[in-house]
This record gives structure tokens, sequence and C-alpha cells, in this order.
């Protein structure tokens, strides 16, 4: 089904229903759909042709519901861009993917000049979408729209792109992933048909709309004709103001998130009263985290999703029953949960036979969810997709009950924060300062963010690299979120008897050596 | 998705929970897959290729559902047979898709040799599954099936043929409905996410599985990891003792079975205590029996479906909250309720425009669930299937927050007690009669069967026909639910001056007398 479809159906079912709030700007679903079909006129008249790539460089907004919505209406493809990511990296998801027209909001406006830099196409027009007063070079999509009129929805098949989400790639270059308005349509239906929607339920968007996790979590919202308010930032006292503000009955977290949210000084229960459900992902919960939800928030239930990208998000989901009482007895709330309905999982071995119950492989994934393939990348995508299974490059174990239990990456990668970071692009990175002879990173567990980045570097005989100096140099090359937070200097790195590092062995003797230093040591 | 996915699904998630139960067996998802993937093998073993139509013709059973999956694991596609058709019927149905083995149960074997009589091609091949003893001349599937080695399934992809669902036709043959997985997955989806399952619901299946409406609720029921008891006829007295047996908690029905239900001698609240859901389509209910039913059943929600074999079948539902308290003052109980999530639903006038609120025209609909066409009639499709929407040849109107109220009917169809009867196809067997020189067949309001068929003959001068006679001569070709309950004899018939009988005039005529006489002189 077509990602628009929720326009239409709001238009027939709840047309004055709130679609999304922003700031103290409400928008019902019909004012949604005559700006959607305004903005998606725009668009064609600034050349966007079916099957065009369209940015947005942005903060959480409604006009980023209105940006996805208005691209689709115009039968062009969306490709939001990572706001954390550093104007080279920006500038290669736009190179790469052939962007046409690039939006962008008031705040991010000045990194323009920095990405300008990179661009190596010759087409890239840039439009402004904001409330304030646009720069005179950039063409003013809200002018625009106030005098266009509206134009047809282009009736988007399930086979049509959708989106391109580029996410780091483990040999270092970022990768675009294709979702098909079918893939988008198939995660919401999956979900909803799991973890049933809640008729009148009103969602707040803390998680960014440039993840699939937040894009999804969007997406699958308005067309179930859930009402949403979008944040543009996580900040835990403006959270629950605005949650208490507008009656808020369900967030989307990480656990790095939920745990800042509880401990903030402005915490109080009173103000969270009308959230009913959190859902949370990119990790399962800490024991203590757990217990501090349950306790200062009884009324909610902790529902954890566990996806990716590549499946548009949707694998698994683990309903509250298992956070509590006799689910949390069995430890089933330190699982992913289940298979979602209309997703088929399995667990395979180094050869792709379906491991037995228990034992650990591969887990692998099918389902109209699954990801066309990486924009331009053949090769990659045939090697994901391979005997027709989405392979994760996670692994877990089920149990006899179908529990997934995630217990380590085949990819080089660290989520931190909810934040895919491969080792590789980091290590890339780190090579290129002059003092350092060699380097690993690896991640480290974090009860803040889940896992941390942490880099080993071996320094060249002579000369001298502290944790700053090499922080300050990732942060010219690369997102804030990709730089490691703790840095070591080791006499050489743990290698096989084929040159590679053992990266199992080198995190192991981290752990072993904070261990004996005790946690606050380690804090930094 | 394939709608072998369910028992794959089951294995990993819940194999031991009771998948069907028939009589005193019951059977687990375990159970099930052994038995489906070894009949898969049976069924190649008899020459069951893939695309290979594979028809059954028996009551519900638990082999119902087996034979559906097994089908559909061999790469086959099912055609499931009307039991209450002719032979002449069937055999029209087997012989039109072609289909290449036919499997019975014992209590229809004895339609066998009226069958194939009609038979056409030399190549339909007639197993037997049961419990009973196999006649000689026919494969014993329980027998082949217990020696079986289990096979792999199939596989079968979205857009691949699942089942051929015949139907009346308008004009006179009936037609064959192609529902592919996709179609079937779909309408099993946009329920879910529009009426929630129910975690541990046990359904009874009274609808046979030979129709779109009980196979589409068993299918969807068995996917979301339902436990089912299947029934082989609605007899009040035994679905009353069965619900209270097995605890049953939902049930779908036609409002005339409902009626049925409540008013049997043997009724008894405390016996339905488990119940909680009844599932109601076919037409909207009366006030009447809404009434009884909100009184005796106080517990239970009522639901309302409305789709057709062509949707697979859902296009809306309307549920319980419109059935009581200010839904029901509203009138929304009187309407069909609203498009679920995946379809799209309008009213167009006969430019194929849409109509504007409140206005009358035919519902069409588009959407993942619209059948791919009629088998073997591409021209009936493409009428069909005109401009990208299905017509459902159904007229109604939307009000502004988009609930359906259906009106009239663009076919000249009867549905009664839930079944389609063409007029045409009656009126085809009638004119046959030598004492008919003209007649027409009409729907006249009933509150058992909410429609039931009624004849206007007129008699050739000089003979006579009664209604016994002309009931007692439709029941030698069609089957009994087509055969008029009542005959009336006509000076002449209501025509236009094009020399088309005017039905809509035909019909009120005999409301009027009818009203006259008054209802107790009708009832025959």
């Amino acid at each position: 089904m077509k990602l628009t479809y929720g326009v239409h159906r709001a238009l027939q079912q709840y047309a004055d229903r709130q679609a999304i709030a922003s700031g103290t700007r409400q928008t019902s679903f019909r004012q949604l759909a005559s700006r959607v079909s305004r903005l998606a006129a725009v668009l064609q008249d600034l050349g966007v042709q079916h099957e065009a790539r369209v940015a947005l460089l942005a903060s959480n907004s409604d006009r980023y519901l209105e940006y996805y919505l208005a691209t689709w209406w115009a039968g062009a493809v969306a490709n939001p861009v990572n706001t954390r990511w550093s104007p080279a990296e920006i500038a290669y998801s736009l190179n790469d993917s052939g962007t046409e027209l690039l939006i962008v909001d008031e705040g991010h406006c000045h990194l323009l000049p920095a990405i300008h830099g990179h661009i190596t196409g010759a087409h890239l027009r840039v439009a402004f979408f904001d409330d304030g007063s646009c720069p005179p070079d950039l063409f003013d999509l809200e002018a625009l729209l106030g005098s266009a009129a509206p134009i047809s929805d282009a009736d988007r098949q399930d086979g049509d792109l959708a989106v391109i989400f580029y996410t780091g790639g483990t040999t270092g270059a970022p990768k675009g992933v294709m979702l098909t308005h079918g893939n988008l349509w198939a995660s919401a239906m999956s979900r909803y048909a799991t973890v049933p929607a809640v008729p009148g339920a009103k969602a707040i968007h803390v998680a960014p709309f440039f993840h699939v996790a937040g894009a999804g979590r969007l997406i699958s919202h308005y067309l179930a004709g859930g009402s949403a308010l979008a944040v543009p930032a996580f900040r835990p006292p403006q959270v629950i103001e605005a949650i208490a503000r507008h009656g808020i009955s369900e967030i989307v977290l990480v656990p790095s998130m939920l745990q800042l949210l509880l401990s903030d000084s402005s915490f109080d229960s009173e103000k969270l009263s009308s959230l009913r459900r959190i859902f949370y992902g990119g990790s399962p919960i800490g024991e203590a985290l757990l217990d501090s939800a349950l306790q200062l928030l009884p009324k909610v239930e902790l529902i954890q999703s566990y996806g990716m990208t590549e499946t548009s998000p949707l694998i698994t989901m683990n309903p509250h029953d298992n956070h509590v009482g006799e689910g949390r007895k069995t430890g089933r709330h330190r699982s992913a949960g289940r298979a979602v309905l209309g997703v088929d999982l399995r667990i395979v071995d180094s050869q792709g036979h379906v491991a037995a119950v228990g034992t650990s492989g591969e887990i692998v994934v099918r389902g109209a969810n699954v990801m066309q393939g990486y924009w331009g990348l053949p090769e990659q995508t045939s090697h994901a997709l391979r005997h027709g299974w989405l392979h994760t490059g996670d692994v877990g174990y089920l149990d006899a009950d179908g529990y997934l239990f995630v217990q380590d990456r085949l990819k080089d990668m660290i989520i931190t924060g909810g934040e895919n970071v491969y080792s590789a692009e980091v290590e890339n990175v780190i090579l290129q300062h002059p003092a350092v002879e060699s380097c690993a990173v690896i991640g480290l567990p974090d009860v803040v963010w889940g896992e941390r980045v942490h880099a080993a570097i071996v320094v060249k005989p002579g000369h001298e690299a502290s944790q700053e100096e090499i922080q300050a140099f990732c942060r010219q090359h690369i997102a804030g979120y990709k730089c490691p937070k703790t840095v070591s200097a080791v006499p050489l790195l743990p290698m096989s008897n084929v040159g590679k590092v053992l990266k199992a062995s080198l995190r192991e003797a981290h752990l072993r050596a904070e261990s004996n230093r005790g946690p606050q040591e380690r804090a930094s």
C-alpha cells in the first residue's frame, strides 16, 4: 500500500482530528492533506519528477511529516539526512543518492557552505522549509506553498521506492538502504497485528525522523490515525513538560534516553500520568533501569522492539507481560521478544543451516518488510540478501518458545545511544593522525549509552597523542557520536595469525582492566 | 506473505498450543505441521504439481484446514466446493477450473456418481479424506499420509494463486474468484490492524469453510495463533453445547444464525458465558435482534464485517461501540462500519466520479486484498476491475465520518442466509418449466434469512403451476438455497420501455401486498 493512503483515509474517517503538533502549532489531518498536496505541487514545480531523490536536513517538527508525505505524493523518494553527520558525510549521501533537491530548516542552514564544498554533482537545488525568513539564495517552500494549487496523489505502488536511509557501512562508506512503500507499510501492519494500536493514542516523537526507528514510528502512527507531537531534540525537562501539557500516551526511546528521563531533576511521576506505553529499542533494558521504570511509572507498559534499517525496521517485539511477574522470572525481559506477525526469522549456522533451539547463530529474516537492497551496491546487496534471507549480522539464539536472545554482532559495529557506528569508519579516520601507528575501535559496555566507542591506539615511536587530541581530530572528520568517548594507548594490538585484530580479546582485556580499576575511575 | 507462514511461526513460538479441534479430536500446531507436510507429500505423489487445482467437497472439520495448508505447502491451488450445490453445479466448477484432484469426506461420497456424470475432463482423480473406511475406488489420504515422509514448504509468494472460490454469476454461470496468498494475507492483516486479535482466543467456526467468509476467518485466526473449533453444520443446540464445552470466546455468524441461536429452546446465557465476541456479516443487524443479543449476552461485543469474495473478504468493520449507547443513538449500528486499515474505499457515480458525502453511488474498492480476477473470464475481470478499482455492484453512501451505509445492489443478486443468489441463474431454471411463460426472481425482506428468494411467474394460458411444483422443479437443477422460498403467479411483469423487468416496482408491489396481509400470513 502507498504510504499516502493514511491521508486519504483520514479525510474520509477523521479529517478534523489532530495529525501532528509542533511547538504551539497543531495540524489537523484536513490541514495536513491540504499542505501535503500543495507542497507536492511545489516540489514538482521545482523539477522533482517521479523517482527523484529529495533530501531533508532538519530537526523533528511537523514539517518532517509533511516532507515525507509530499515527497511521496509527488511520486519522489525521500532521503532524510542524519543531522549528526559532518558536512562531508552529508555531502556523501547527497552525492551517492543523486539527490536533486535538498531541503533545510533554519537550524541547519549554517551547514550549507561546508556541504556545498563536498558536492560533486551540478544539479543540487536547495530549498528552505521553516518559520523564519528564508535566506535570499534558497527556494522558500512556505511562500511557494501558500500560493500553490493542490495536485493529485501520484498513487505510488508497493514496489516503488519510498525512502533511502543512509547508515554507516562496514567498509567505511555509508550505504543507502532502499525501502519501498510496501516495505514500510508491511512493517506498520506487522506492528499493529502484534501490538495493537490504541484508539486515540498521542505519541511524542523524540527519536529523530531521519532514522528508520523514528520515521517508522511516525509513519505507522500516522497511518493508524494517531496524533503526534514532534520535538526537535531530546532534552528531558522539555520532554517531561511536553508529555504533561499534551497528555501524551506513548513514547519511543532507547534505554539511555529512558535513564536520562527518569533520573532528571525535573522528573515527576504526576507529570507523566497520561503516559501508558514506552516503546524502547536498541538494546534490552537493564535490571536497575527496569526496576526504576516500573516503580516510578506503574501505569506504563514497557514494550521492546528489535530491528534495523534493512527491515523497515521491526523484527521482534517483546510485550510488557515479559517485563513483570512470571514473565520477568523466566528472564524473557532480557530477550528481544518474538518475531512480529509477518516476519519470518531463523537462526542459521555459518553453512546456512537452521540452528537448533538454544544454539547461537546468525539472525536471518525474510518478509515484505525486508529492504530492496543498498543503493548502487549490487554486490553488497546480494551478499546481505543471499539465499533469499536478510543476513542481519547479529548473533543470537531462540528459546523453545521462539524468544530471541541477541548476543553479539558479526559486523564490527557499535550501537551507542541507538546510533550504529562502524568501527572501520572510525579507524580509517584515526589512522590518518600523524602520531598513530595502528588502532582498533571497539564498543565497551556503558550504563547510559548501552555501548561507548573506545579506541585502542598504538603510538608511533617518538610521537605522543592524548585522548583529547585524538577526539578533536576525529570531530573534524566524522559525526560526534562516532568519535571515541575514551582512548587508550597500548603497546601492541592482539593479532590473529592472519594479521586480523582480535577485537574480542581486546575487549576482554579492557573489561578486565576496568573492573580492576572500578567504575568511578572509568567515568571520564 | 505465504499462507503457510502461520505453520512455521507456530512451530517457533507455540508449537504445543491447540490449533484446531473437531468433534473430540484436538490437533496441536506441531501435529498440524506434521500432518500438513506429509499430506502435501501425498498430494505431490498423486501428481499434484505447482498451480494445480485441488478441490475439497466436505463439511467443516479439522481436515479442512489441513487441506488448505497442504495444498499450499505442495504449491497448488485450493478449489473448495460449495456443498449446497447440485452435482451439475459442482461439476461445472471442477470442469471450469480444470481441477485435477477432488477430495471428499464420507458425508459427500454419495454425490460422486452424479458429479461424474457431468465431468468433461479425463483427468479428475478422487481421494477420500475422513475417519471412516475409504471406498475401494478412491485414494485413501489418511492411509497414504500415515506412511508419507514430510516435504519442504513450496514457499509460495504473495502473487501466487491460493484459492479459487466459485460464486454465482450475474449471467447464470458461476465465476471463479482468484485470490492469491497476498490477497488473503492482506485481508487478515487489515482485520487485525483494525480489530485486534485477542491472545488466547478460541473461535468456533460454523460458517462453511468453502466460503470466503468462513475460510477467511479460519485462515486469519490460524495465522494469529488462535485455537479453532470446526463444526460440520449450524445446529443451534449443538453449537451452544460446543461453546460451553470448549470455552469458546469468538463466533462468526450471519444475523439469521444469531436469531436462530438466541431463540433456540436450548439457549442458556450461562452456557455462553465464555463468549466475548460475535462477528456478524451479510447484512446489518435488526433492532429487535440487537436488543435481544445485548440483553441475553451482555458480556459479548458485536462486530460487523462487510465484504465479498472478490475482496478476500473484508472491506469495512463496525466495532461494538457503534452498537450501544451514543454509537447506537447516531444510527451507526445500521452502517457497515468504516474501511479497514489497508482498504481504499470510494463511492462513485455512474461516470466514475467520486460522490459527495451523503450521496449514493456504487461502492468501489482498492487494496492488496482485491482479487486477481475471475478464472478464465478476462472481459468480466477487466469490467469488474475497471480504472483500477473493484466495482462491488453494491450501492451505498458515506457519512461525514466515513461510515458506509449499504443501500442496494446494482447486480441482480439476493443475499439469503449469507449466500449470494443471482436472480438470472434461478430465472434460467424456472423458464425451463413447461407451464412458465415468463418470470422474475427477486429478494424480499425476511426476518430469519435477511432476504428470501421469491419468484413471480406468469403462467402460460391453459397451464397451471403451483408454488410446490416450481420449487420441486428448481431443486432438481440448483442448490436448495437458490430455490424460491415463495412463488406468486402474476398476470404480467412490470416492464420498462426497453423490455427489462422493473424489479424495483415488482418488489414494491409485493411488499405492499404483504404489509396489507400482515406477517402471519406471509410466513409459509
